[in-house]
């Protein structure tokens, strides 16, 4: 056996980033020994799915898992469900794993390690939240414990704490169900990480669909007997037979610490473009995981599906390998989601992001139609770009409408390859009446663009 | 008036890059005389549109007209429609034009010049062709002409000849109002400027639809009395009630080379980046132009119209500049076209043009869900990507499908910055169940083509 030597690879999480590397490790090793431990009762989970879920867009369970432990077991990836790593040393490259089902504790090894532990809702401290009815929603489980509770009590008044996306997609969805649907969001608007106009044209699609949106208010008490029957924020009580409460994440970094990975600035995980952490034959990667924003150069930390998984084939494919073979240079923050009929996208940075990463910026924001003026069914979507004064380097794109996707994608790609406003007036992009205007929303707003540089140019050659 | 003299701009023609340089030379130069010369009836005609104004997708001509004579005259632009100009003496600076109404003839003068007379129809010397029931489709006239037939003579039959993108577009508008369409290629398949596996999807669809398609033969006449009754190619004789011939434009030189203006390679203008001509003070855009493909860097003529008002525009500013005020770079020959219910486009070079270019090219494609797996309603799309060999370059992308104009995109802005297959793997695009896979099919692709260089290299490795 000189000179060949099986390893172990031990992956700490199944879900996007975990399953995907050790998918990938062992497609690049058959040799290799791939376990992942999972805590949840199943691997890879579309976590991005969850709110379809609720409403029954997505059927099934089974849907939202894209392989069972039987069909790892089949690629000879050993997946252990509800089984929970609890220690992990590095000095040894021994762990402790908790079997779940049984409360057992048993001790593993590894050679190399990949820490995929994601990341976990926040529940605020609101007296009251510990009641039936009031529920977060992050995993799998989640999202069953509120079909069953609706299907046991049939809530007719559901209540949403929190404006972000996930809240967004939430509020439609217990719509889609017949609920009555309020929404309840701390700060002056919804979708903070937007500027003012896409919160406007979040609120009043809200608005349209008939859910209450109460801004600036913050929950002070959940109310009920048993399970909840209400919620109070300023002077207001408000009736409710259900609670969602999204309020926020954070990434679940305490087993890695104690094992002496780093942690960042943002409070993930430090790894380098390979998705290294500082202790040696330890990867991560996925939602607890700190990356680079490529726009501002600053940490991020982006816990997003597409993200894990790019992450999760780097982390994979260098732990299989055992060298930096592949790098993950960062994110531009690209984000994208559904509320009713409203996209909503960003890309980079927001005026009030690029202000904090110490750009001073010019911005241009139009509302379009998606297709020539004459085809019919045309609908309209407002895009906003934002540059870098002192550059004209292209710094976020924000879109709400129809073709949200295809803008901000073009506008992601467009960051991804460092372009400038000037770069996007002659783009050659594909036109045709049934898919967009002659001119693109993103050639017009660079256009808008270009005029606004010049006028400054003039009035800085004009008071010289 | 010492120092201030009133320049006399004419543009000669006012379809798309026209109208566009008259505005935008308006808008830079209150106090210029812009005169825009027509030979149609209409200005500002939506040419793109002309294929669903013969369905009546697109209801009214009115619809397809952006800004009437009437209305370019509020913002102190003349436009003279049914004037053609005939002469062009650069020496003098005088044209000379002919008024299509009276048939009468008068000198004009300019101090600068924009030619954007655009491209006309080939039609090709079969015998029958000029038969009534026969018709070309360039101009609002011939849509309104086959309206008038198509009312006069209700045919029930429709055969079209030749299978690009018009075609195309015709044969879908034709079939809407109930025709039983055939259409003939010449070639071995419809779409050549994509690869062969974009040809067969757009055969199926069209085959899906009721469409005979016949490839790899020639019309070798048209039959009828009076009108066409039928058409001869190969062995076969088809009935037929109507034929719309689009077997290719060519662009109109003639006036400006006859007034000392170059021409390329390609037949069509030579111009400069800032759309200038070799004759001084006169400038050209549009249909009528030779650009660069950014892709080859050797010369192209691409006449589309969002591509004619990119060019316009910038012809119109530095013709009201009089300097070399504003570039056009060039072009990538992103296209794209509807046919039934799919979206076909691509942008740079097919594999075909890549290899006449010069190149050695590595492909991948593959055909993707549109949206997650588990969220309802998702369609397919086929995407392939085209690599230089030697430098891992991006070099082309075609995509047949749903959301086939938003791959486009976002692979004609990675073309636009000169991005590579490594770029694409990583690359941050936005997701959401209800807008993609989870990872978009251009990741997919670049991850493919990650894995045939990585192969091609080990191979290599190999053989040493």
């Amino acid at each position: 056996m000189e000179g060949f030597l099986i390893v172990r690879l031990v992956i700490v999480g199944g879900v996007a980033a975990g399953t995907k590397a050790a998918s990938r490790a062992r497609r690049l090793d058959p040799e290799m020994e791939v376990t992942v431990y999972q805590e949840e009762p199943d691997p890879s989970i579309s976590e991005c799915g969850l709110p379809y879920f609720l409403s029954g867009v997505v059927r099934e369970r089974e849907d939202l898992i894209a392989r069972t432990p039987e069909q790892f077991a089949e690629k000879d990836i050993e997946v252990l469900v509800r089984h929970r790593v609890e220690r992990i040393d590095a000095s040894s490259k021994k762990l402790s794993v908790r079997d779940l089902n049984t409360g057992d504790t048993f001790e593993d090894t590894y050679d190399r390690i990949v820490i995929t532990t994601g990341a976990r809702a926040v529940l605020p401290p609101i007296p009251g939240a510990e009641l039936e009815g009031v529920f977060k929603l992050r995993f799998l489980t989640d999202s069953e414990r509120v079909r069953s509770y609706v299907k046991e009590y049939s809530p007719k008044k559901a209540t949403i704490v929190g404006g972000g996306y996930i809240g967004l997609e939430v509020a439609e969805n217990l719509c889609q169900l017949g609920m009555e649907v309020s929404l309840i969001e701390g700060q002056d608007r919804v979708a903070l990480a937007y500027g003012p106009e896409v919160s406007e044209r979040v609120e009043a699609e809200l608005d349209a669909h008939g859910v209450g949106v109460y801004t600036g208010e913050q929950v002070s008490e959940f109310t009920g007997e048993g399970h909840v029957q209400g919620l109070k924020f300023g002077g207001t009580e408000l009736a409710t037979d259900l609670v969602i409460v999204g309020v926020g994440i954070k990434p679940n970094v305490e087993l890695a610490a104690e094992a002496g990975v780093d942690v960042g600035s943002t409070g993930a995980i430090l790894v380098d473009r390979h998705m290294k952490t500082n202790v040696p034959d330890v990867w991560a990667a996925g939602d607890c995981v700190q990356t680079l924003n490529l726009v501002s150069d600053s940490p991020a930390w982006v816990p997003l599906g597409d993200t894990a998984n790019q992450m999760g084939r780097v982390a994979g494919t260098n732990a299989a390998t055992g060298e930096d073979t592949l790098e993950f240079p960062g994110t531009l923050g690209t984000g994208i989601f559904k509320v009713f009929d409203l996209g909503v996208g960003k890309t980079g940075l927001s005026e009030e992001e690029a202000a904090v990463a110490g750009f001073e910026v010019v911005s241009a924001g139009l509302s379009s139609r998606d297709r020539a003026a004459y085809y019919p069914g045309a609908g309209r979507v407002f895009l906003k770009l934002i540059a870098d004064r002192a550059t004209g380097r292209l710094l976020g794109a924000e879109a709400a409408g129809s073709s949200a996707d295809k803008l901000i994608d073009i506008c992601a790609t467009a960051l991804w390859g460092r372009l400038s406003y000037p770069d996007l007036v002659n783009i050659d992009l594909a036109y045709s009446p049934p898919y967009g205007p002659t001119l693109s929303p993103v050639i017009q707003a660079a256009t808008i663009l270009s005029g606004k540089f010049a006028r400054a140019k003039e009035g800085v050659r004009a008071s010289e």
